[in-house]
């Protein structure tokens, strides 16, 4: 951890040196996932050698994370509500029966970060500019004219490259406030013997959701204190190409953030608004992480379409590796 | 179509003779997505060879099929409601700014069939049971307690397969009441130059829904009449050992019914509950159709995950086919 | 109707007119429902002679005038969803049991606007103001921080004063486009034998609600042309010192507007954030009118409480008069 | 608290000996409070006499007490979820000019239960029935078909009469667990100088809520232990022929219930479906305690209309007592 805390001045430096806009053009809403090619779709294809799927979605219900107890100020998400608007019983009632046909139907309440998801390009501002130099007044109370996540509708399919930082670095968990760094990244990835590409979805375990699965209890997982990216991975960010990055805590980065008071997730002011990178939060690692481990192979097929909810800044997902 | 209407005689056999229950044994809650294999997946991504991809998918708004007028009672759906927690507007008004950060997120209210979707296993019964025999009492006001599609989130991967009927029949898209026969699906396999074989996901095109979108109205769509499944295909669907059968309008099968009154989707009656057939409905086609007319290639990787929220009988999607 | 339509300058002209900021002190969020005293209300229950209760409260369901045709863009606004969390089909299914109680519960989605309602203070902004003078960002994605709805939890009792304008003027109900002048609001109250006084909620009729529902469709209802209050009423407004203004179309003044393109109900502009005025709409008047027409008797105790929604900036309401 | 717990058999003989189906006819919708007639009503207003309105609601806000940990299982309920449609933070960024018109909206999701809210004959079932006997299979996924809250639309009037019984019994608050007796409540009565008498709306306080919210923390409240009616008081209901009864817990009636295991709230059993009596819970009873206490007078006019959300089986509401 930096002993100098990130202030002002270092996140407009950081804004100059890593600022993507432009480069796919003025009116790209996509960001880095422009950086996979047809190419690396076909070679992502060809790493599907055993036929095994594994989803790296928590299920959708109110066990999950929102509502437990966080250091932080609430962010007004809940866990998905999932209510029924005709049932099993009602057909057994006999009460569908005037309709010709018994069947079931259902309903979901849910803020789109509630659980996976993707961060869309439309989900933080940079003062007051969204990804590509857009006004951030494009995300009005209507959603969001730029950058939704329904413009992603034909991206997420690529390489995946799975790093198992935890692991690589001997333990079962990352501890909070654990800063992962560019040599932790490049080392997990000699140590599974795999090269990050353009293009590539990367997907990094801390091992923190495990803990809190394990122990029962999301208490301090949403909002709270976490391992996570350091600031200085924004250089390895940039460097890699990467088309996203996901990892298993609430929120990417190290927390306590590496910042001064009032600069709240300084990485975030980065990725997002300014490199255009997308990223998935709160995804579930354990079984590709056994996997993985087990066979010895840390790339495969990733496919995790968004949902194209008209003007959205994120996306609920249900993930693939698909190996 | 049958001079003879369906009778609840005809239900009674066509249950028996296409009935799965136990195929995959006794707590099997998946049915015909079992027919997909790991060799099958492998295969699949061999398909890959343009490294394109085409979404499936609607984008989920307030511009969607729901509400519009039919001349069959409305089933309680609406268009999804997006609404936003924070926003750009509220960044640009300063009002974000002691949290740090400036973000803006979001909520959707939606109906779990509103759009391009999967029908899981729970959402139609057959007299007292649903799918593998279960009790129809499983689906409870508290969700499907068997069933839910959350138990596939593992399982939307394979080799797709497109027929274009529409197109197949000489049609820019088939009139509403046309009832597509077994005959004309094979006969549109040959045209393509395709096979169904075991396991796969099989798209079906009428060209309805663009019929609809070009129109500029949805009115009819919603639970109206359609070009569609006959009740005859059922021999169709349990000979190919497909995994899951998708097209593009609101509910596959033909309508009005082939069936007496009150006898509603029949087909549905038997495909869900007895076969265990998974079903893809309001799937937007016309990219995908264009793109295989053009490359003449009719089949594909295809992986179309469901949001895996807790028992459900249903999940919106957005289906992606890759060439 | 004027022969000149409204401009930005009457706008500005009309806002010095009824400015009522300060009138209740720097910190007042409520508005004209200060002119209502104790007096007032002890006052107007003596007007309970009959123990008759009437609701002014359209049912809130499926049925609502949300969705329905306007020849202007729509604001977004859905009927109720009522959906279950638990049934007696539930119940007769035996599935609740476990629980040890046979019990139902349900939920709603609704806008606050949807159907019967108060428009709070927090509702309508006059160039980057709202009542009292705050500073319309006082209204962000996380609710009004100044005058939500909640601050007049205790407020919305006093004399009620029904103002039958269609059938003081001879009709059934009032033409669309038709602008009720002030000379036909004090024509109404003389031949209804009534005054009315500071602190008194006045109820006009136009009619056009019962038009609908006679019809059978909302169409035009929501948003669309409709008779009601002339730009020149805020003079009736301002010196009546009335608590609150209630109508039964959509919007309480007339449409089409009075004013220049650009310029959307001109009267809601004042009465709102100038005046300080809460509003009702989309109240059902049809029994209370039948009833005054029997008894003669155009006063009565008016009760409508809102739902205390923190940060709201309207509610629905059942309104009561109770004579 | 007795010392033999209540068994199927007591229940049994209690709904024989407290049931009122019939009594308003075959065709009754609203039980008890059909006690409450035009001159109670007429009588009630009359006891107004200082014009101070008094609200018994909690705000409906993310800070109610759904959510809090409980040992009981939770009953799926949230607290509201409101969401802004339009806000002040767009107005300032202009992006509502081009609507011509400066206007927030808001909406919300809730459980109709969540808060300050009356329970409907359709919220609890004995056996197959609801009140009058009505098939509990009225009450679908559609919603109640019979006994909708929107039946009660213009009842919820009448003479209020508040037993503070915490005071009378020289406490804060009663303790959880403690089972308020028929004589604790004619002692309450006694002591306050008033008399119950038919049709009254009865408004009884334990002080839980209050020592919840000082506490600053709602854990136990929602479905936990509390103070509350004994399941002997049906008798004192059933004599006193109250229109209905309100509490400032989350249930009314004591918990741990008197009962054997597996009958969850007994009294629940009896009031709601055998007597017909609706039943108000979690009303915030501060403020009326302290002014009944200042000024000696424990009865007043009481008006609490509920939302008529048809086929809703409770209602959210803020109830008004005036003095």
């Amino acid at each position: 951890m930096p002993t100098k805390k990130i202030n002002r001045q270092d996140m407009k430096e950081a804004a100059e040196r890593y600022k993507n806009w432009g480069k796919w053009g003025p009116h790209d809403e996509i960001g880095t996932l422009n950086y996979t090619t047809p190419d690396d779709i076909i070679a992502a294809a060809r790493l599907v050698r055993k036929g095994k799927v594994i989803s790296l979605a928590l299920n959708f219900d109110k066990t999950g994370p929102q509502g437990a107890k966080s250091k932080y100020p609430a962010m007004g998400r809940i866990n998905p509500v999932h209510t029924m608007l005709r049932t099993g019983t009602d057909a057994y009632s006999g009460v569908l029966d005037h309709r010709g046909i018994r069947a079931a139907d259902d309903m979901v309440v849910m803020p789109l970060q509630c659980g996976t998801q993707w961060d869309g390009l439309g989900h933080v501002f940079y003062e007051n500019y969204m990804w590509n130099g857009y006004d951030c007044r494009e995300v009005t109370s209507a959603g969001a004219q730029k950058c939704g996540i329904e413009k992603t509708k034909s991206r997420m399919v690529g390489r995946g490259v799975f790093l198992d930082v935890a692991r690589a670095l001997g333990r079962d968990f990352l501890e909070d406030g654990y800063a992962i760094t560019c040599a932790d990244l490049d080392r997990t990835a000699d140590a599974e013997g795999v090269q990050v590409r353009r293009g590539d979805f990367v997907i990094v375990r801390t091992g923190q959701m495990e803990a809190k699965l394990a122990a029962g209890s999301w208490d301090g997982y949403p909002g709270g204190d976490a391992p996570g990216f350091s600031f200085e991975t924004l250089e390895w960010v940039q460097k890699t190409q990467l088309a996203a990055l996901a990892s298993d805590t609430w929120g990417c980065e190290v927390r306590p953030n590496e910042s001064e008071p009032g600069i709240n997730q300084p990485w975030h002011w980065i990725t997002i608004p300014i490199m255009g990178m997308t990223m998935g939060e709160i995804f579930y690692l354990k079984e590709l992480a056994e996997d993985c481990a087990a066979d010895g192979v840390y790339e495969f097929m990733f496919v995790a379409p968004a949902l194209p909810i008209t003007g959205a800044v994120g996306s609920p997902i249900n993930p693939l590796a698909i190996k």
